[in-house]
């Protein structure tokens, strides 16, 4: 993540990312829907029509929205316009009420864009098991609608957020057959999950020139080591939605290099630019991971938990995942406590093949590890130092299972009273 | 569990449980595993060989004594005489050294009860990482082996907790081929976790006559809906094991009834005598089950998920541990709230087929549910009336997925602040 800062600081001076693509304006409103009177409705939009690719929640049980996407999109791919989100209820639950209020939300944003219900994506966070008030809903409509243009993008973030701490966007800039070619992304969720049961939504901006089924692949690729790699608590929301939108539109007009102002040829798989926008994506992508398990619900740290020499890659994964979602490794690294045994029982209890033996595991930070366990056994080391590593903002846990080349990355954060509070102390 | 109760009475009145079946002794010391002088060395013994069985840790990192408990009954089961358990050091990960001293703490044991040591099954649990201080645990041995009699259960239990803020027992008595026949056990594990990657130990005795294979195939279908059905936090120590010890001598010597004073049979596959032995320790399990569950780390009440007509068995366990193991719904539970959505959440994660159209999720107490979910909406309820069953000592959540005849029970505890101060401030 040796990136993010630049990247951070970018967004910073341009105060723009989700439409600093070119082909793309946004739009929000504050229509009443959460009870604070903050922004809760946003839209984000193609000034022409948009190569878009989703991945939806693997939950069985899932939110209306999400039905309406799946309905639109069958393929996960297709021609989008663009996609309406509002915060502060998830419409989850709600039956064909429920339903059809999501189809209602595609059409009256589909008025406003002047097309089609069908080239409109609909996602919702929030409360879930009660109706929208869609009063409300149709007037945000309208007034995010009328906003649409190059000076929104922190509103539509806002507008998408529940009970995120920070705004949480990443953008890439990047040189693609010879053309300026920008990847944005803005994300919601406090990893995963928040009071009522929300949701990671995350939109996706680019200008490159992709065909929706190529954008999917790539899309699907970029998340498995991202936001598949984060987990905050194991829990996993009804609602959660990654939407890539490409307008094609990078090379055209506005562009420095004016000579080549031209619109860019469809990215192909195979090829040299392929790669490389799978690059620019996969770094958006982790960095708002990054993100995610920073701002998760109660959070003081980030767990990056590395596994190296698995029996093979989906190995490496479970291995993974596994000390990512350990009560007591999380609680362990949120006392600085350098208890590798919950570590080696973590790995341990996985699917992954495990043999204490060929087993290395080293504590710390980005900047320095410790070895802590060897060859089936502790190894000598200073608590005191690694205690110290261990309270540093990012704690890394290295594992070598000496088994094979499989290699996965995963992603969470300590465990904190703070989140029993976020978490117990909610009434519906 | 409606006969936990009586059970504990029982226990009081008699102040003996594991050694009330006919045929045992127990013993036990303090010799200084623990720094605060408590008992920490206990063993349980036959007046003669035993038949026994063993369940151990599904984790693939494994304490030492697990490792010489398999190289003694390599098929789980076989002649024993007797068993060893110390607390305060769990002898994991201590190498080629470890495993020696687990060897000698067998070989004293078996000098004390005049037996070998491959009939002498170790269990250890504690820190991890560390020696044992063997000079220590040597005059342990010698100690807890001069005081083997029936005046020690209570002794024996207390020198095998770690964490455990209440001792855990139960006993059955049964009439079987027309002798009485006794079932007790007692366990230790704060819900398999403790401070330092702590364990859950069980140990049950019975006079019946019982083959080892056949005691085994009992234990494992007893362990199935019981321990294996309890989680905490998800996480699995490293040593847990249950055992099985038979003494056969149910109807000698000193029974009420002299007549039929004479060894009982073996019990067989596919008798009556069988499916009785099955259901007192089927009995004895589920009330040390919720011991555990009540005793969890930070427990204020005790959790119990049913889930009903799922597809098959296999479905329902799949549902009913997602459930019990995740934090959103532990936390709701701690906080009261009615908040069927993580319920429905954690279901729709879970390997199992859930729809949420054939769905129906009442939660409350084991006197009275609410009905909060059905046919894909939720429902009208009084939400003081669910809180208040919420904050009642046992909490039931009843999931009837409508779709086959599988049916799981499992048992969890709410997730409270408390669980992490224990887990995060202590230091190794």
């Amino acid at each position: 993540m040796k990136n993010m800062k630049g990247m951070k600081r970018e967004f910073r001076e341009l105060s723009r990312h989700i439409t600093l693509p070119k082909g793309f304006v946004a739009g929000a409103s504050a229509c009443g829907i959460k009870p604070s009177g903050k922004r809760d409705l946003g839209i984000i939009a193609g000034t022409g029509d948009l190569a878009g690719a989703v991945v939806t929640t693997g939950n069985q049980i899932i939110g209306e929205p999400i039905k309406w996407i799946r309905s639109v999109l069958p393929r996960g791919c297709g021609k989008i316009r663009g996609v309406v989100i509002n915060a502060g209820n998830s419409n989850v639950c709600t039956g064909p009420a429920g339903l059809a209020d999501a189809k209602t939300m595609a059409c009256l944003t589909a008025k406003a864009l002047d097309t089609t219900a069908q080239k409109v994506l609909v996602a919702s966070t929030g409360v879930i098991g009660q109706r929208l008030p869609m009063t409300k809903v149709r007037r945000g409509i309208a007034e995010a609608g009328a906003s649409l243009g190059l000076r929104n993008d922190a509103a539509f973030l806002q507008a998408m957020m529940t009970t995120d701490l920070r705004e949480k966007s990443a953008v890439v800039q990047t040189t693609i057959d010879r053309r300026g070619v920008t990847v944005a992304g803005v994300v919601k969720g406090s990893g995963m999950i928040a009071p009522s049961l929300a949701t990671m939504i995350g939109v996706i901006t680019t200008d490159a020139a992709i065909s929706p089924s190529v954008l999917r692949t790539m899309l699907r690729g970029a998340v498995r080591g991202s936001f598949n790699a984060v987990s905050v608590d194991t829990d996993q929301s009804t609602s959660d939605v990654v939407v890539i939108l490409a307008s094609g539109q990078a090379g055209l007009a506005g562009e420095a290099n004016a000579k080549i102002a031209k619109k860019m040829p469809n990215i192909k798989p195979g090829t040299p630019a392929y790669a490389k926008f799978c690059e620019a994506l996969q770094e958006v992508c982790d960095a708002l991971a990054w993100q995610i398990a920073a701002d998760g619900e109660g959070a003081t740290r980030v767990v990056r938990v590395r596994v190296r020499r698995a029996r093979n890659d989906a190995d490496a994964q479970a291995a993974a995942m596994s000390v990512a979602n350990s009560p007591l490794v999380k609680t362990a690294v949120h006392g600085a406590d350098p208890n590798w045994g919950r570590v080696a029982m973590a790995l341990g209890k996985s699917a992954a093949k495990v043999q204490a033996e060929t087993l290395t595991i080293k504590i710390g930070s980005p900047e320095k590890l410790v070895k802590v366990f060897a060859r089936g056994q502790g190894c000598r080391f200073d608590e005191k130092t690694a205690s110290k590593l261990l309270a540093s903002g990012e704690v890394v846990i290295d594992c070598d299972l000496g088994l094979g080349k499989g290699k996965f990355q995963a992603l969470t954060c300590d465990l904190s009273r703070e989140y029993i509070s976020i978490n117990a102390d909610y009434t519906t």
